[in-house]
This record gives structure tokens, C-alpha cells and sequence, in this order.
């Protein structure tokens, strides 16, 4: 598919300054642009490649400044990271994602509900009272558990694995290697130090629109239900304990940990490999920064970090003297070494 | 199925305040307890909702003083926590466990031997020479090696996979997604930089009674075994490097990651996101608190904290002392500023 | 199989101090040596057992010094270790790796490309347009997307699943549970709180001669390609995030986890969880301690340790003196009270 700067301006809403006429037939990185292709510039780091590229087109934001002259035909727009994404939709060319029907060997059983313009792969396995609604996608190697439901639209990839009593909303992505549903980590001691089992009869509630990465886990709750509200974004290798709430359209980074009960509020950024302990709430906006580790229940709009986690500032300004410790140290000793001198045996 | 107050008393040895005629039919959170359902009080954070809650009945420890008068109907038992475990299974009505029989397409070697009362699901592989007893249940999509033997009443779960050589005990519940006998991570660089393989020829043994959670990873050992000794519980996505030995009824929490060769003791709480590097003892009864970073042995019964890790207390006392650096760091300015107007130029 | 001191030594091209005709069967740890079983001793943590194990013929370095008399038969090699892993290949007899033909059922696409002596384990499922080369091993439960190319002799053990696009070299292992090529963790939000999805159009592309330990997930690019370069090794359960790019000869141990856009060199060693954040470079022979994150670009052959990261021997320093704090705090209290009372109310 070749596309015209005047046909991509038009589709974005841009302004062109160049050749309106000039081609493109793919998306790429703009340290690799080459001949008709399309890149575009939303990170200041990576400003120095605009004047170099050999992309035919470069997308900007409508505020951009030039500090030099460029090879490049320009469209500004009103959000260069946001025209980018529509413009990879338009290239994306794979067909993955038009798959229909019903491939064999497969097993459904004859009491599950399966909606119109399914696709399921072979080897996935549909238990009894699975409800598949219309136009989801089951890849190869799933297993849906008995009376699971999943949402018209929803996505599931190869070897996603959602055990009994599960709900998956609509419009949602579940990637490779996902594990919903698995018993919460629930033992009780006994005198003579053996952990006996306790069941885990809850479930877990996925909502609308969320996205969950590869070999994430979501446990089921001891009772009632383990929630991820309406457009909450996961990464991948995420845990989520039993009975944890997260509020809707929260993002949590890569290896981030949230134990069980706690209850993160919505709109919050966990960055990558958070760890968050039992029983706290998580106010709304939050941020937590890569690595904290939350023990204590954190504020609307609060922004943590530390391993215990602190108020962002207050860490990194303590920080600050951690690293200057020998410093202060050295300092210290100095001065107790003067004082002694001056004062005498003192100290 | 409904319960009456009496009935459940009677199942769990307790003492009734209430009407001994109410009924429930479920289990759920105290927060969300309404009609016909039972809940119980443990932890003291959740004691508000007694006062308020719906539930019918709600199961408290014997010696639990009211602080306000309450509408529900209480037991009182030894351990409300043990005695809610006890309702839970009781309300489990989910069939998923009763399953038994072979389903098709599964791929089971001639040369495997199959006890009684298996349940195989589709898609599951076993390979030769391996040893599947009495009343396991392997649920669809399982990969079992060649030579794996399977103790009694074990139940693995959708999508678990287990080299060749490996031995799991009776009793014990693997979740999805587990890659047990995976290699261990082990290569010799030679002189020119680049990593040779050495050949991991060591298996994994996992005794009875053992739960590991989902997608947790158990590797073999270079040579001999990597052992799991019996009644020790591991959470989701657990990294179990090659040739460690974990002690009996230890409990391990998500994403801990344990490096090659350390023995861990027995009835010892390593929890969420700890890491111990290579060829170390952990003692019995030891505590390793979230996160921590243990790179020392450590002795029965010490309780550690802080990356890298020292003593709990003497952690928390330094931790307290970095949160207040900025204080620290500006009295001692304060005080070198002062000594030099004093004293002169002596600093 | 038996062999004698005298093949041995032969085979590795080393001395023998004892009986050369004295026979093994097996290789074992040094700690559990028995009769007829063949050890090696490599670190000097476990010289000890040298003095008392009851193996038949041990390994040790050329140069190394005895403190006492052994009983067992002594072969000196050039490099123990690296010797070590010769002989565990040799006893190797697991026969797994001979695995060869289709089984059923599996489903491979009439429009994909199969090479000579492949091996298909069943319930693998292979897409069209896909390209399996000669002598490859697919074991079952895999999935191979459309479009996915694999070099010869590569090993992908059950349960693997690859996504669209993406290509794997010769030469390369990939444990069981490894996602490569699921969507990069990319959304852009609205104004309205909401996140959009940004599609994710790249590919990964492995190179030859690379491991991937169990449960790895390794993210397709946004654009272009995620990319891990020729002997390269990687364990466990590890998050490669979207258009990551990592040299040659590079370790990363279990847990570590690298956000987008980063780029590592060759021949680094990365310790076991650690975190790279986003747009970094790494130079080449770089050394990250286990747990460090890593917030900066990250300069040839520097050694790094902390959370933030800092060069290691400062962190190392800093951290002692974190360790003290509570007696320099107390030093600096005593300080402060005898100044105030020679000096007055000065502070």
C-alpha cells in the first residue's frame, strides 16, 4: 500500500510543509528511516535523527521548532505519538487477526454457548458452561475452564489458561502464557508447622477493555471475586494475588507484584516491578515508582518510591546523601578528630 | 445447600450467640456479608464491618471481646481463621475436581504406566517410561517427560510442564503454567567470550504435599537433584534455580527467586520478591522479608531485611535513620558552620 | 557405560595421580560422591569434600595445590569446570534430543516449510508461511505463528508459543513457556484518562546460538524489531520489553527485566532481577549486580550496584556506612550535646 503525504494529512487532520505528492509504504523508527517510509518524533532524545533521516515523511507535533533545515517532508499534527498509532493500524497487514471458524481437533463441550464468528484454534479445550461470546478470537492450546464467560470482541491468545467460575469482559486482550484464575496462596498453620490448604472458591472478574501481557497471573479470590476493572492495562509477568481490586484504567509495568486483598485505585501508574503488600488501598492517580515497594496505604495523587517506599521527593533527596555518605562521614570524623584536639579527650 | 447456625457450630465445635435456627447458603468477605451468608473475623483491620455487616453469621476466636453490640449471630471456635478454611471446602461445590476417565485427543506412550481413577485431559501428552498413580488428575494440554513419575492423588493443572526425570510426590497440586526440570542455567565461557552449554543432567524431585503456584519455574540440576521437600507451599512465578534444596514446609511468596545450589531450611517464610544468590545455607525457621536480598548464610531462626540484607532490626533502625538523612545531613552542616566560626579556619 | 581413569584422561587430555584403571559410571555432585561415580572440583568452597568423598576419580585444575591426602584417583585437566561439562555430555543418555518425525495429532499449514529431520511433537500447531528448517525440534504443545522462521538444529521444547513475524536462528534453545513476540507494552492516553492501544507492527528477531530460559517473555517491537544477538543466554521467567536490542555474549540471569527501546552490548553479565528502565545504552562488558536498576546510560566495563544504580564500589562503600548509621548517628548526638555544652546555646 503506497500512501500520499496529502492522504495521510488529510486522514490526521496535518498540515504538510513539503511535497504533498511524496510516498510512503511503511511505518519504521526514525534512526532507521529510509526511502518511502513514514517516522515520526515525540521524544526530544531522538530530535538529532530528524535532520539526518532519509524517511520520506516525519510526523510532529504542530508546535515543533526546526533548529536546522530538513531532507524530510513534515506533517504537523495535533499529537505526533497518537498519529503514529493510527498510522501503524493502517499498515498493519497481518491477517492473524481475521481468523474465523473452527479448527480440529478442538474440544467444546456440547453445553458451553458459543456466539457468532468465533474462531477457535485447534487444540483449545471449551468446558461445559463456558459462555464464548460473538467474534472472539481463542487461539491454539487455550483451556476455558467450566462455566467461564468471555466477552463479544475479546481476544485470547494461544496457551491462556482461565480457570473455572472466571468472567472476561468484552473487547479484551489476553496474551500467550496467561494464567487467570489459579488458587490464591491461602494456607493456615497448624501447631506442628503444616500448612493446611484453604480453598479458594472465589473467582476472578476481568472488565471491559483490558489488556493483559504474557504469563501474567491473576489468582482467584478466597471468596467473591479478584477484580480488574474497565481499561486497565497489564505488562507482562505481573502477579495479582488473591481478592486485589484495581481501579479502571490503571497501567502496571512488567514484574510489578500486588498481594492479596490490596486495592489499587483508578488511573494509577505502577511502574515496572513494583511490589505491593496486603491489605492497603491504593488511592486514586497514584503513582508508584520502578522498583517501590509499597507497605502503607498511599494517598490519592501520591507519588511514591523506596525499598520501604517513601514520598518520591523525600526518597530522592535522601538519596541524594546516601550516595555522598563517605563524604559526610569523612567529615564527621574529621571533625570529632579536631574537636578532641582542641577540647581534649571528650569524646 | 443451606446450613444452620447449629449444624455449622456442631461441624466446628464452636459456641453460638444468636438464633441457633439461621441459615446460609455461602461464604464471603465480611465487607460484603448480607443475608444467608456466613463470614468470620480474624484480622483485627476488618472488625468495623462487624458492627455494620449483613451477614447472618460470622465466625469469631473464642476469647474475641465485642466492642458494640452486633446483628448478627456469632460462633465462637479456637480459630476462626481454620474454622472459615473448614465452611469454604464444605460450600466448594465446583466439579472440576471430581473429573475422571481419558479424554480425546490425548497422547498417552504404551510403554507409560496408568493407575486407577486418572483423569487425562485432551491435548495432554504423556511420554514413555513415565509413571502416572492412582487418582491423578492431569488436566488438558500437560507435557509429562519421559521417565516422570506422578505420586498418588496429585493434581496438575492445564499447561504444566515436566521434563524427563522428574519426580513429583503424592498429594501435591502443581498449577498452570509451571515448567518443572526445565536446564539449569549453567554455561562456561571459554577464552574468546562466547558461553558453552554444559549439559544439565540432574533432574528435579518434589516431595509430597508440596502446592507450587502458577507459572513458577523449577529447574533441573547440572548433576544429582533439586529437591522440594514435603508440605512446602510456593506462590506464582517463583524462579527455583538448579541443584537448590528447599527444606520441608517452607513457605515461599510470588516472584522469589532462588540461584543455584542454596539450601533453604525447613519451616522458614521467605516473602514476596526475595532473592538469594548462589551456593548459600538458609537455617530452619528463618524469615526473609519481602524483597530482601539475601548473599549471606543465614542462621536459624534470624529474621532479614534490606537489599543487600542484614538483620530485620538493625535494618529498620538504619532505614529509619536514611529517611531522615536530610535532617541529619543540615545539622551537621549547621554544626561544621558553627565550629569554624568559633574555632577559625580549623575545618 | 564404564569408563576408565585412563579413557578419561585421555579423552580430556589430563594427568592421573592414582589408579588409571579404575572404572565410573556416572557423574555426580563432589558433596555425594560415591564408588564408581566421577567428580570435579572448580570451586574452592568445596575443597573440603575432596579430603572425604568416596568417589572414584575426581577433577581438578592442573595447578591445583592438595593439603591432604586423597583417597580417590585425581585426573588434572587445564580447566575442571569446562571438563566437568565434557563428561556430563558424555553420560548424557536422556533420549529426548533423538527425537525425529511428526506425531499426531498436530496441525502444520499446507502453505508452511518443513526441513528434513524435523521433529513435530503432537498438538503442535504451525501457521502458513511459517519456515522450519532442517533438524529442528518442535516438542508438543508449540506454537509457531505465521510467517515465523527457524534455523537449523534449534530446539523448542513444549508449550513454546512465537508469535507472527518473528524469526529464530540456528543453533538456538528455547525452554518451555517462552513468549516471543506478544504485543510491546504500548498505549497511548487520552485526554480523558482512557488508554489507547498502539498497535504493535515489529517483530523479535533471535539470533544463533541463543537460550532462553523457561517462562521468558520477549516482546515484539512497535515498529521494526526486538532483537537479541548471537550467543546470548538468557534465564528464566525474564521481561524483554518491545524493541529492546541486546548484543552478543551477553548473560542475564532470572527475573531481570529491561523496558523499551534499551540497549545492551555485548558480552555484559547481568545478575539475577535486574531492572533496566527505558532509552538507555549499555556498553559492552558491563556488569549489573543482582537487584540493581538501572535509571542511566551505562558506560564499557563499568560494574553497577544499587536501586539507583551507582558505580559498584561507591554503592559498596555507601552501603557500610548505611549499615552504621545508627553509631554515626549517635556519635554525631553526642557530638552535638557536649558542643552545646562547652559552647553554650550556640546551637
Amino acid at each position: 500500500m503506497l500512501l500520499t503525504a496529502q492522504t495521510i494529512a488529510d486522514c490526521l487532520n496535518g498540515d504538510i510543509e513539503g511535497d504533498s505528492g511524496i510516498v510512503v509504504s511503511s511505518v519504521i523508527n526514525i534512526e532507521q528511516g529510509k526511502k518511502e517510509t513514514l517516522c515520526f518524533l515525540a521524544n526530544p532524545k531522538y530530535e538529532k535523527y530528524l535532520y539526518t533521516t532519509q524517511a520520506s515523511i516525519v510526523l510532529v507535533d504542530r508546535d515543533f521548532v526546526l533548529k536546522h533545515p530538513v531532507n524530510c517532508t513534515l506533517i504537523r499534527v495535533d499529537n505526533a505519538y497518537e498519529s503514529m498509532s493510527v498510522m501503524l493500524g493502517l499498515f498493519d497487514t497481518t491477517d492473524t487477526l481475521n481468523r474465523k471458524g473452527r479448527e480440529y481437533p478442538s474440544r467444546v463441550s456440547w453445553r458451553a454457548k458459543i456466539g457468532k464468528k468465533v474462531y477457535i484454534g485447534a487444540f483449545t479445550y471449551i468446558s461445559r458452561k463456558a459462555i464464548v461470546s460473538d467474534n472472539v478470537k481463542l487461539f491454539p492450546n487455550v483451556y476455558i475452564g467450566e462455566g467461564v464467560s468471555i466477552g463479544e470482541n475479546t481476544i485470547i491468545y494461544s496457551d491462556v489458561k482461565i480457570y473455572p467460575g472466571c468472567s472476561i469482559g468484552a473487547n479484551c486482550i489476553i496474551h500467550s502464557g496467561c494464567i487467570i484464575g489459579s488458587d490464591g496462596f491461602g494456607f493456615a498453620p497448624s501447631a506442628d508447622g503444616i500448612y493446611k490448604k484453604i480453598p479458594q472458591t472465589g473467582n476472578v472478574i476481568i472488565e471491559d477493555n483490558v489488556e493483559i501481557g504474557a504469563n501474567t497471573t491473576v489468582d482467584r479470590a478466597t471468596m467473591s471475586s479478584t477484580i480488574i476493572c474497565k481499561g486497565s492495562k497489564l505488562d507482562n509477568l505481573i502477579q495479582i494475588a488473591h481478592n486485589v481490586e484495581i481501579g479502571e484504567n490503571t497501567i502496571i509495568a512488567a514484574h510489578s507484584g500486588i498481594a492479596g486483598s490490596t486495592k489499587v485505585g483508578s488511573h494509577c501508574v505502577l511502574a515496572g516491578r513494583t511490589g505491593l503488600t496486603g491489605h492497603l488501598t491504593i488511592g486514586n492517580n497514584a503513582i508508584i515508582g520502578a522498583e517501590a515497594l509499597i507497605t502503607n496505604n498511599v494517598k490519592e495523587g501520591k507519588s511514591m518510591l523506596g525499598i520501604p517506599a517513601m514520598e518520591a521527593g523525600k526518597f530522592r533527596r535522601s538519596n541524594v546523601l546516601f550516595r555522598n555518605l563517605p563524604e559526610i562521614s569523612k567529615n564527621i570524623t574529621e571533625l570529632l578528630k579536631q574537636y578532641k584536639n582542641k577540647m581534649g579527650e571528650a569524646i
